[in-house]
This record gives C-alpha cells, structure tokens and sequence, in this order.
C-alpha cells in the first residue's frame, strides 16, 4: 500500500476498505471454465434476466433522438413524475416529484447520504450482516458503519430494542434495508413504526434501502413511507427493473433535504446517464410491468424449489427469505472458513457461491449467500452437485 | 439547513460546498425561453453537438446484444485495451491495460482519486481559478483543496515556483488541468516536467485533468505521462469524443495503485454504464475520428471569432486559451459582481455567460466564462447584442 511515485502511503480510509472476497472466486470460475469446466453460478448480485425488451427498445429510441447530452443533477422530470406515480399506485403515497432525486445508482445514493448526513466521527446503526457497501460508504466521509450483530430472532433486522440498546453517542441514525441483502428478510409496517419510533425518539435519520422492492414473494413489502414520511429511501431499477448495468437509482428525501444534495449531485456527479433515463421511463408501461411481474413469479418459483433443497443439503436456513433472490445459509456444520470453502465448493463442484465474510463479520465466517439468478434447471443441478459432497463428508 | 426529521443539522462539509452558480441563470434562461425571448447561450460545459452517429449506433447495437449486466468495477477489458492503443498511437506511449480503469465520467475518477490520496487534513494545491468540483471532492472525504492565485502571468497555472511557495506541511499533492477549464490553458512538456520535478521533491502525488485532451487549437498537448509515468491521470470520453450524457471517463494510474482503486470503484460505483462502455470502442474507429476532428475545427473556428470579438467588447482575454471550449474574460471594466452581471446581461440581452464565481474566489467577481458551444452565427448574435450595451455604457 505504497505510492510507486513518492514511498507515501495511500490514505488511511483505504486500508480499511474491504474488496469483495467473491471477486476471487468469481476470478477462479472464470478460470475454470477457459479450462472447460462447467460452473454454476449461485453467487450473482444481479438478476439473470437481461434488460425487459421495452426498456431497452426506448433506450435505443433516445439514443436515435440524440438525447445524449447531460440531463441536470436531480434528474429528467419525466422521470421524477413517473416514480411520483408509481408511488401513488404502488403504495397509495403522494410524493411530489420535488422530493424524488434520480442517482447513478443505488452508490449514488448512499453517496449523497453518507456526505449529507454524516459528519467526521459520526455513524448509522446497520445489521451485521447487510449490504458491505454502506459502512464502506460511511467510511468514505471519515464516519463509521455501527454494525448490530442480528440472527433468526430478529429475522435479520434492527428493531426498536436493538436500537435502544446499541444507540451511542456518536450515532445520528439508522440504516437498513428491505427486503434486504444477503437474508431477503422484509420488514412489514409494524417493523417500520417500531424503527421510526426509535429513531425519532434519538433526533436521528431514518434510511432505508428498498431496491429490493417489488421482488416480494409473501405479502406486501411495505415502504418505510407509508409509515414516516421523515424517512429517506433508497431505491433503483437495477432489480425489479432489470437494468443493473444502466447504473440508474433513485431517493426519496424530505422536502428540506433536496436543495442540498442536489448540490452534493452537481459536484459529485454532474448528471446521470440520460440515455438510461429515457429507457427507465419504459419500466412503468403495463407490457412492461407484465414481463417484470412474470420475472417475479420465476425467482419466486426458484425460491421455493432452492430454500428447502438448501436445507436438505445440511445448511441451516432459520429465516424463509420473503424478498430479493438470496439464501442467507448457516454453514456452521460444515466450515468455519468461509471463503476457503467456496473456493473448494467451486473447485471440487462447480458451483459458485458468496462467502459469508462479503456481508460483514458477525458468524460471517459460517454463511453461505446463494443467489437463485439462474434458471430452476442449474439449480437442480447446483443441488445435485452439493449433494453428492456434502452428504457423504459431512463437511471438507 | 435543518433535517425536517429532527431538527439535526445536515453535515458541516454540506455547508461548505458550494452549488453551480451558473444554474441560478441558467434556470433564469429557461424561464425566458418559456416567455417567447431568445437566449444565446454560452454557459454551457458541454460540447452542442450530440453523441457522433457511430458512437450512437455502436450504444443501439450493444443494447440490441443484450449487453445490460454489470460490468466490472474497473471497466471492460476491451475498452481498456483500446485506451492503452490510444496511448500508444496519440502519445507514443506503453500504457497497459491494467494501469487503465474505466470510470463513471471524469467525476468518477475525482472521487476515486480523492479517497485513494488524501486524509483529513491533508490537502492539494490547485488553481484558482479552476474547476470547481474538485476542490469541493477533496472536502467530502475531510481534504481541502488548497487554492493557489493564478493570472496570466502563469498562464494561469502552476509552475515549479508556485509549487514551492504554496507546499505545506499537509499538502500531499498538486491537482492541474491541461487544457484548462475556465481558461483553456494547455501546459507543455516543460511545464509539466517542471510540475513533476517540484512534486516529486516533496514526495508528492501529481494528478493531471487532461479532459479536454483532443480539443487542443495551437501546438500539441502533451500529456503528463510522457514526462512522468508516476502521475495519476484523468480523462473522460465527455469532451473531446462528445459523450457527455453517457457518463465515462477514465483514469490512468501507476501500477500498485490500481487493486486499491478497484476495490474502492467496487464499493462506490460496483459498475460503470455497460452501454456507454461498448457505444465508447466506437469512438476510435477512424471514421468516428474524422467527425471528432471536424468538430474540433469548428471549434478552432469559434474561438478564432470569438476571442478577438470578446476583447473588442472591453472585457481583457490576456491569454488566448489554446483548448477546451471557453474564454475567461476579465470583466473589471464592466463590474464587481459576475453573477449580477451575469443574470443583467442574460435579462436585458438574452445572452447566458457562466459567472467567475463558479471557479473560485482569486477575483471571480470580476470575471465570465464563454464557452464557444454553439454556431458561429449565434456567437455572432451574442456579440452584436454585447456590443450594443457594453458599448455605450461601458458597464451596467
């Protein structure tokens, strides 16, 4: 960690900045199959699907209009008014346009909130384990991520009592996510009070990420809106929408908030892809929304096929993940490694899967993450696979 | 500046960051526009043409393939390797690949380099003026940008002296930009060698803007990296290949500082626009090149009218800036106040001028930014509109 340059050191934050531990397990797939040999791959952040064929034909659409130039720091209006109504039919919320900023993606959010909400030396309470960038981001602007250890008795989540008792000085609010990543656990309105409740109680912020949203398979997925209308919401069409490489998110934030992150925007960003806009607004069309929806029901389906299969093979899965298309698995039985034991999953079995230490520390050193983006017939196979191993060993 | 939620006060970096002042009229220029009133703009900081027809059509087909995952956080290897044969080709330069990382705009590379580089506390020289978000990149991750005054004495740039005299004990850099926004200053090989002497004596980090590489009128416009392989380097495809509404840039880094950019481009961006980065290989195919150095001669021919009719309107232009698309004009003849100016000139004569105080604060009150982004005919009716009143009253 030396600058070839100069002998000095590159910046403290740096080295306290962790990679994605997959990516070397993802480089090693690769590997192996230059060599021939078949992966399953069970550990993609990111839908399987590519971008719905209406949204990308208004992509090109634009693109043949030349609307290529920049597109403002909040974002194209048309934009901001579609997700105002996709408010009002989704959740039964009026939220004016004004309070919708679009980002380069759900980072550009967590960007913007991080710089705005967080001063040196300050921190948000999030789950250990959760979504690594958050406290990556916090950590940026010389905060820190205050990780709350959660297991199967809060379903994963931050809930009022947690809060209470883990709320420090330093802490200026509450992050959390739903349905959330790498546990699919979905906090249902009850939840939301309870945190609103805690956090109000602290003079704290309230963000919660919902670019899961929409990717429900039980009841509803409640917006932390219909509940605070205080609260911040991250989002993107990256998942329900399918357009992860089109880097396009969205927040939702209190009136008072927008002027200043929309300075934070001009500076940090300047504007976000313009072509990607013109293609999301496509997403809100019914022929649109027919395919997402039927997208749904195919993740739901792998969901039910790879939940009990998971724990027939002997992992541990205490909580059924009611949202996005992640299997949190305790591999307790089986490692007490868990990154040495995807690459020897990968190697001996060609399947591909996300160590637990990608999502934090607590026990992350025993969970597996399986991401059910990839067809019912690989996953079969995925199951088959494993079986043959982990039935007979018991373990490596 | 008060959470609605709380009462809480957003971050102090918030308070410290400035908006684009800029947008105050051009907002002003919209609503005129809306009134039926004609507008010359000549604020804008992107070149008017749109994307070139194959750089279009190369983003139409690549979305027609299918090609919308994610890509990786430091680009796809294609497009790295044909930024590495542009440097070979355009500066007989060995750059590999892997030194090469694809960024969300040059915004994206400002941020990476900002939390690669710099603790809190510690700073980096810059010009003042200069493009502003960079110092304002620097205040997000607790740095400063350390303002140095420049004229035309130095071309408005820094030099070995200004280095020397300007270095503190918490300087750990020097920031510059070739050609230069507002100025359209280009450094040469000297100059760069002098910049690069002077930082490496202080074992010091050099970072070179050379976004507007390619737009460059008089001589050649040498980059850093053939004087000092140590430099960091920024570039977009926004500028000189028109892709502004795209979103990429990129940056070339020595070869031990490219893992730890990685790992923080996966935690702040997890991926570029996947899109803009095929729709980008098009840009160097040669006969994309002829329609890009067409428009770069347009735009000699802009500056060739524009900058001799500026100084015939009273304002001082004491360099002819020698890149990029803009002219900063000394106004202390006509006013103390270059955004009242600014919106008076815009209100009274429906010309829309970028004010000094976008770039910093070294006699920004008394300066404009023209960009030449629009016809010679529409200069020529900014300047008949100009001459009239500058003209008679010799100010406002």
């Amino acid at each position: 960690m030396t600058g070839s340059q100069s002998g000095r050191r590159f910046s403290r934050r740096v080295g306290e900045i962790e990679p994605f531990h997959v990516v070397e397990v993802l480089q090693r797939a690769t590997e192996l199959e230059a060599a021939g040999r078949d992966v399953v791959h069970l550990a993609a952040g990111e839908p399987d699907f590519a971008t719905a064929a209406p949204i990308i034909a208004a992509g090109q659409a634009s693109l043949g209009r030349g609307e290529t130039a920049y597109s403002g720091a909040a974002g194209i209006p048309a934009l901001r008014e579609a997700l105002s109504s996709f408010y009002a039919s989704q959740y039964g919320l009026d939220i004016s346009p004004s309070r919708i900023m679009i980002t380069p993606g759900a980072s550009g959010a967590l960007l913007l909130l991080s710089a705005l909400l967080v001063n040196p030396g300050e921190g948000m309470l999030m789950t250990d384990p959760g979504y690594p960038c958050n406290r990556h981001f916090l950590r940026l602007v010389e905060g820190e991520g205050q990780l709350v250890p959660v297991g199967a008795d809060t379903r994963y989540q931050l809930n009022e009592t947690l809060v209470a008792q883990h709320w420090r000085d330093n802490t200026v609010g509450v992050m959390v996510a739903s349905p959330a990543n790498p546990t699919g656990a979905v906090l249902s309105e009850d939840d939301l009070r309870g945190l609103s409740r805690a956090v109000r109680a602290r003079k704290g912020y309230l963000v919660v990420d919902e670019i899961y949203h929409g990717l429900g398979y039980d009841a509803a997925t409640p917006s932390v809106l219909q509940v605070d209308p205080d609260a911040f919401v991250i989002n993107s069409f990256s998942k329900y929408f399918g357009m992860t490489g089109w880097r396009l998110g969205w927040l939702v934030a209190p009136e008072d908030a927008v002027a200043e992150m929309e300075k934070l925007a001009q500076n940090l960003f300047i504007s976000m892809s313009t072509t990607a806009q013109h293609a999301a607004l496509a997403g809100f069309e019914p022929a649109t929304r027919d395919i997402l929806e039927q997208r749904r029901d195919v993740f739901r389906q792998r969901r039910d096929f790879l939940v009990p299969a998971v724990a027939q093979l002997g992992f541990d899965v205490p909580l059924k993940p009611q949202g996005a298309f992640y299997i949190y698995a305790d591999a307790s039985r089986f490692t007490n490694d868990s990154q040495a034991f995807c690459l020897k999953l990968l190697e001996q079995h060609g399947v591909a899967l996300t160590p637990g230490i990608d999502f934090g520390h607590h026990k992350a050193m025993q969970h597996l993450r399986f991401s059910y983006t990839t067809s019912l017939e690989r996953l079969e196979i995925a199951v088959e696979r494993l079986a043959g191993v982990l039935g007979e060993s018991g373990g490596l």
